[in-house]
């Protein structure tokens, strides 16, 4: 009623809802939150959207997101260059950066193979993939896309691709959660968990 | 880890943190799903940000959001301009609307008196409703602020400064929510519903 007179405001409510997991009564609030800022905060907010994305692109050589010709991990003399993990996302390098633990370089694919939603194989970066094993005196690739049908899949395809340069081709293990319950794993983890045990 | 080597991205996510219910792991998601939009896309996003905090302002009567001088609601030939419906918020006006059932005007106060976070009775559009009163011929005034303890000072605070002018003041009636259930009302709710009990 009143609220599609004010035009801009149902405009900005329209773009918000476009996110997502943001409903109509969340783009409501957050739209109206937006009103109630200075108008330099909103400026900022408006810049930090544009800048985003005219700055960011992939890196050259792993395909992460970057702002520089070539990404920090990428850069970085540190990092062990013979070990490549292949991910699905930008968001998975986060997640394995948090663990500290991993001090090699990564690649993304950005997305899996899935026919069903008409994605194919050239559609992901895996010829960036293939070109780098070429190139660099790469030793391993450690396959690590999420363990969904189509993940594994991926992993499958990619793995067959590798063969022939003779490079250990790895998967992350599979198994139980830390912290989790026998009680609610289900009966494929629990048996893959089963195969992959090992000695204390 | 990588994430901050991303200026603006990491720009980008501390934006979308600040808007309230936003916390860090959906700011990240957001901020990924924008760099996946088209560059058009992410540019009417920023456009639709900064267009709104533009073009919307108090309207001159009622104090309601709008884009031109008078709000549409205002500006109704068809609207009974001798009740005003005293409400804290533009969102309020929308609920009320809603119902499709009030034809009158409104007043939006854009807060609640509140001592404690220091909100004093003129850092909200109270003047601006006595200027009504005094200029048009008002009959009646129907305080429609929260239910809360605030909402209920302010309510009676300006149902004062009416009084000399003699119209006459309501309040929204207080009861059960309809389709609720009696026995999850709290007490207050049940005696008020009880006093406010009417033939059927």
């Amino acid at each position: 009623m009143a609220e599609y007179n004010v035009a801009p405001l149902s405009r900005l409510i329209e773009q918000f809802e476009r996110l997502p997991g943001i409903g109509h009564k969340t783009a409501t609030r957050l739209a109206y939150y937006i009103l109630s800022m200075p108008h330099s905060e909103a400026q900022k907010f408006a810049d930090a959207v544009l800048d985003a994305h005219k700055k960011i692109h992939y890196c050259k050589i792993c395909c992460n997101l970057t702002d520089s010709e070539i990404c920090s991990i990428c850069n970085d003399d540190r990092r062990d260059k013979s070990i490549i993990c292949v991910v699905e996302d930008p968001r998975d390098v986060i997640a394995l950066e948090k663990t500290r633990e991993f001090k090699a370089t990564y690649h993304v694919l950005h997305g899996v193979i899935s026919p069903l939603n008409g994605i194919t194989p050239d559609m992901i970066k895996i010829k960036e993939l293939l070109a780098r094993l070429n190139n660099e005196s790469v030793k391993e690739v450690i396959m690590a896309t999420n363990a969904t049908v189509e993940g594994e899949a991926t992993a499958m395809y990619i793995s067959k691709l590798i063969k022939p340069f003779g490079i250990r081709v790895t998967r992350l293990a599979y198994g139980i959660p830390v912290g989790g319950d026998l009680e609610y794993a289900d009966e494929v983890t629990l048996s893959r968990a089963l195969q992959g045990r090992c000695e204390i």
